[in-house]
């Protein structure tokens, strides 16, 4: 099992771009509110006119559209923007880090926008500060900032040094004063879109934002690209992939995704749909009604209906106002917070034999009231299905799982597990059939965080204790040789 | 075609009380959470002990989640409380306006929480206002308070005189000195549910509350019923409903409820996909899919596919994070209102002939959209399913439709709306077919919207241009036989 | 002595109104400002046009400047205003209570802004109860809205009866649908100006107001004065005054008014000026400088030093940015409160004898605190002279003075008060010399204060308890009779 | 005449620090309420325990008051602080350019916290970001930071090097992981006092603040002093005046500080009462009242009075609760932002000579309404007197001023100006009077804004073009070499 994570940072993130568009702040209001799943803890926009002038932002704390209003997009004119919505774990909730990161460099304005997270970020930071560069947040995006700071004395362009200095997971959206660069890591842990809205260029970290915008999906950008438009319009100037294997996220197909995007080609909701009859076949059943977790094991559960003829039940019911719950409401009312989210229809099951079916688990609490919930209602049988194998290890690349030795997979055998749960039985989707469901095979995805085989390794000098916890040097400012009082 | 009801005052609530428990503020909280659909626009709560002390109230504008928090919960002390939702129309969108309102009177405080709509407020209120009675909100309830606070010379106990005055619809909590009555109109135009919580009473607009704090379902409130709950328990205390025949909104079990409560016994999620099955039936077709509007259609589209044997696909995604979206992106994206709610699976309609199910048409516009999204996603042939008939009229006891004049039924005749909408085929349910899908007969639920039947007639003197927007009279506050300069 | 007056409600407050001027509200804002030392708790304006149309009104906690804001003012258009300061004890700090009230009556709206306090509020509001109205307020101010809106079935006028029901004092403007109505209680307790602006009339509490707008003074009202301003012009329509007595608090001359107003014709600093020089002739030393507690100590200070030929030195440096400190330094900081407010310039009192005029010793604290920092800071002799008697007795008029058993006159024999402050001298300015200097014979003052004699006894039936903290009654709203069961 | 100076960037400030005491936070936030008059714009504090651990900050927009609470000081936990109060110029006022600045460097954590203005900040930032710095704040404060970050290589100390780069204004507080150190610039030009409050050590701008939190005053540090407290106790630890004049502020002693501060040994209020004296001498005159406009110019007042044998008269009355006003009332109210400010008590002045004395004339608006005011008033005669000579040249080193192409002074000859003013006469001092009167001869004072004499010469390379309006570079970030396609 891995070393305890839970000093990692790690953030969840969503990133869109547009440039040559009049109205670049309000379409990147549009397209962060299609990727508002991918983040809801800040959200921020960057936008700039070519010619120079200052770069307009506007951060927030909150979601999309608790940060902007009407009157705040309309301070962020210009024709070009890049915008991002994050969530990252508690400690580092400050608004600080909220992205995109600005600053100004010798080569100007340098704006940046980054899903995913660098493997080497502890010991690039240490050398960066031990030559001087001063750090404003606790993020490893910044890393990114500074090494293009530095590039403009190297040789073979600003930027191009500093991304051959970076390693791990990285998307990125890039506004300088002169045009728009996106890049995809060599390994495309993270997705990238690129689309057309007339003669505007939009990126977008998944295809379901084009839809909104009414924009045409292009194409994803390829693992490893540099990919720029300016005034010379959009080209492809350098691919960084050598020898990496392309290693897509493969629970975005599973679970982080929205069912309306188009990753590296596939429909998610077909994805999904093809997991819940392979995991019919797989792990069949004789039961009288299949009933889905909603929203994210909806397609799954129809798969595994039609798959198997057992009919499809909307059994339990989304509460579409629940919002940030502040509440601990422990003694008052048992598993509220599992409640509040789904409430069950108690007719529905009653009497019922039931397959659930849902897109994984992961401490095995919510799923466990699940089944209670379910038992209580009347339900004469519950067994649980899930769309992908058992979650063992952390990701390094940009999913927050909680430490590995909260994962009910590392904590008991799997025929405990559905003891635990008080299923009557448990099956799991295994990682072929999970690859295969998603379009490819296994050696096309990252499975890390099944199967712990991590495509780029991990520097554990890159940990919360460098960036956010660092053990402060207590180091005077003073020489040391002279601390004698001088007389005036 | 009844006259147009711009000015008529409408209000969408929700209601939720405690009596006997020492957390009542926080499971009010919680039954409001439930309850939300029913109006996000204000939210209030009020709580007491037994024994006097004044009452605590918190009222705020926007949604439960955003109204109170852990420390103003804290401070909403008492063994009883009720609480209120609220939509109305913008006009009177006011802080001052939101419930519960409380008085204090000869009888001690007052509050009350009310849902649905009186139909002789204005009558009542010119009467009050000429014996001196001072208003602060322009809403209807407040009439209520003011007719208990005059109750108290009055024989027949300080409430039974103020029941007797009012007419139309209301479900009511009112929180007394010492006790919370319950009442529900002689028609019972709005749901009112009782239950349980050990020893505690739980009164609730809809059974869903209940699932979510763990409350245990007795029984609706009978129309016409005044329940009391203090010192000597539980006890209906009188019957208003005398002669007045039942008329439960069966919108209520087409659209407004949830779909996980039970309406006068009856589940609504049955009432719904029963009413698909008889839509069936009513408008077959042949089509290669079923896709529901969601979230509001999905049960009926289910009962349609059961019925029809075609399979059932959710090609819309909804997007769980539109809050309360300001801009007008008219020029800019075509739709986008429409599109930002929903999305659209393209690979999975394309090609495809749809039966697409909705529960009800309104203006049209959003209906029309959702169909040339189909068409643009490439679905061959799409298929208009609505699970009730046509909307016609205005409701005067608490849903807000819009100006009739607007509704596509009054501008439209049937066979030219399926050529508005751009669809194939429209098919509407019936209005006995929807009705025994809610579980009785026509004559046992109002259905004025669709048929233009009121229960209980509409005074137009009780127009908003009383209540909001009263000509305001230029009466001078001096004597006018005295109006000369007096020599000091 | 008197009863403990801690239930007593208190309120300072200061008026302002604007009839006949395009810019009222924003008029208005500018007489608050003026005179904000009257109230710094809340603020409010309330705004109307002739011929009807509903009242604008803007309340709010805190400064008059933190309240409004230029789009704010833009809301509250109108060519008539009244506006509100207020400030109160702890206890009913309450955005409720904030003035102006509104009610919508049978005559039409009404606004009130009162400066006062009414001695007969407790059986007045038992009444009003009892007959059925409900009060969302716990201000004497509503009463008397409850007694307007009554008036309308009475002979003599709206307004008349009201007028004639309340005892105390009251200074009111009256905003109706027709007129301003500007009212002095009978005693003339409290001040109101009348002055016009071009065409405008206007009113305020103190003359300082119409300086700042550039207004011209006419004159203070009359007691008991009925003064409208409507179509008809202005005209006085009724004088209340009949046999009282007039009786302006003489501590709106010696402290509470600013020093740039004319009061019934007396020029504030003037008076101010001449009790200095009253209180050198009466209690004369041998010493080397004056020094003024500022600001208001000030005048008193001049008088006192060309009176006595002792040069004045401002040696106490007030800190104008001293806003509300919430902190409790008390372990850390010794008297912080009172350095915050005031330092001491050390070198113009060392070695030297020192006379120390300030308007009034309360609680002593404060005083001791300043003759501390005098001694510290080298002080030779410390002498100090007080510009008005000892405070002995409550104010049941408006102005809100300590328990009166935590005055220290009542708790230390004269010649002991020196000895607790730490001074050498301590002299006080005797009754006679007070309201001479002030401008008039000690009967045409209410020196209620000082000498316990009160123009208009106070309804000891009229305390919080009552308003407040009433003992709320445990009355069932159901009729006792009927208590039973009833089956359905 | 100078150049146009309306791009140099300007910032009054105040610094506060505190090492060794466990309320460090709580006793700067005293101090920084002291220094208030210093800068009302923004406040900030930086606190920190020894041996590490990260430093705590707040800062944000507004007064002292608004921006700190009790909640906010607990959590600035530990035993050295330094705080900041800031008032710039409206272009930058950026919560982002509020102080103190914190940096995370290879030493570790550093705060600073600065008051003055450098002359080479331009040159040094292109600089520093040619070489790779990153810039988050237009402030010339920031380039220290960066200069001490970079020092780590450096031999002579991490400090040593940065302090010999910057030149111009600078008393500097800067927070390290081990101490704190306090510099004051070679000149002198602004105020830094040393004192002790039992074992802690306190370092502030002015020595008012020691007397508000009980602290002794020990000594204004020495020009070109760094002295640092830590561990091994306090200590000068270099001197880099070498071969400088000292040069402080003159207007510090006529406007900037406060009364009852000491600077280098002399108090304020003895320097305005001596200008006072000096200018009766150097412009008398045949008049009946000295009135002075408060506050600034009450010392000189009381100094002209004396000297001069004509009473003091405090004809103009300030309003304390004049905030930030936001009206533009130019049509409405004549002058309102004067009035607002200062109303004339009209009986003081009607019939007499006037000798009104303030502290400067800047633009000649104000004192022009001034006297417009005594006029109106019925002065008689309105005779104007200065304590400093006109104001003609830009401050490079930290003082605010207009445009010198705005100033009076540079408008309208000397005999002119009393003309335009509408004064019977106009008499200023003289820079030798001034500075006598300030304590030393005029080489010991830097009298730059009258004299056009500069200490440390101004390169204008750093003007806001620089900083905040730098002509943005359209440099791509892309190789120029290899901006083709690549195809991949």
């Amino acid at each position: 099992m891995p070393p305890t994570p839970s000093h990692i940072p790690r953030e969840e993130c969503g990133i869109f771009g547009v440039f040559g568009h009049p109205d670049a702040a309000q379409l990147t209001y549009f397209g962060l509110y299609a990727l508002q799943h991918r983040g809801q803890e800040s959200a921020g926009i960057v936008t700039s006119w070519p010619g120079g002038g200052p770069f307009k932002r506007h951060r927030g704390m909150g979601l999309v559209s608790q940060v902007f209003d009407e009157n705040i997009l309309k301070t962020l004119d210009g024709d070009r923007a890049i915008g991002h919505v994050r969530y990252s774990t508690t400690g580092s909730s400050l608004l600080r880090n909220a992205q995109p990161l600005v600053a100004e460099t010798a080569a100007g304005q340098v704006a940046i926008a980054h899903n995913g997270n660098l493997v080497n970020a502890g010991p690039l930071r240490r050398e960066l500060e031990t030559s001087g560069s001063i750090f404003q947040t606790t993020t490893d995006s910044e890393i990114i900032l500074h090494l293009i700071a530095r590039g403009l004395s190297e040789s073979g362009g600003i930027l191009h040094n500093a991304l051959h200095r970076i390693l791990g997971a990285y998307s990125l959206l890039i506004l300088g004063e002169e045009e728009i660069i996106a890049v995809r890591d060599p390994h495309g842990f993270r997705p990238l879109c690129y689309g057309r809205l007339g003669q505007a260029h939009i990126f977008s970290s998944e295809s379901c934002a084009f839809d909104l915008i009414g924009a045409q999906y292009v194409r994803e950008l390829h693992p490893g690209e540099v990919f720029a438009v300016g005034l010379q319009g959009p080209r492809t100037i350098e691919d960084l992939s050598r020898k990496k294997r392309s290693a897509l996220c493969v629970f975005e197909h599973v679970y982080f995704a929205r069912p309306d995007s188009i990753l590296d080609g596939h429909p998610v909701s077909e994805s999904r749909k093809e997991m819940g009859r392979r995991l019919a076949r797989l792990h069949p059943v004789d039961a009288d009604i299949v009933v889905p977790v909603p929203d994210s094991g909806n397609y799954a559960a129809q798969g595994y209906s039609e798959e198997s003829g057992i009919p499809l039940e909307h059994a339990f019911v989304r509460n579409h106002y629940v919002g940030r719950t502040f509440l601990q409401p422990t003694q008052l009312i048992r598993d509220f917070s599992v409640r509040v989210k789904l409430n069950l229809i108690r007719p529905l099951v009653q009497g019922k034999r039931v397959v659930v079916v849902d897109d994984s688990i992961v401490r095995g609490t919510t799923s466990r009231a699940r089944v209670v919930n379910l038992r209580e209602a009347g339900a004469r049988e519950v067994h649980v299905r899930i769309s992908c194998p058992p979650h063992k290890h952390p990701c390094f690349y940009g999913i927050d799982f909680p430490d590995p030795a909260k994962l009910i997979a590392n904590q008991l055998p799997p025929e405990k597990i559905a003891e635990y749960l008080g299923a009557d039985s448990l099956g799991y989707l295994d990682v072929d059939n999970m690859t295969y469901a998603a379009g490819g095979p296994r050696h096309n995805y990252c499975t890390a965080c099944f199967t712990g085989f991590y495509p780029e390794p991990y520097d554990f000098s890159t940990d919360k204790l460098i960036l956010e916890q660092r053990r402060y040097t207590t180091q005077s400012l003073l020489p040391p040789h002279d601390q004698r009082t001088l007389q005036l």
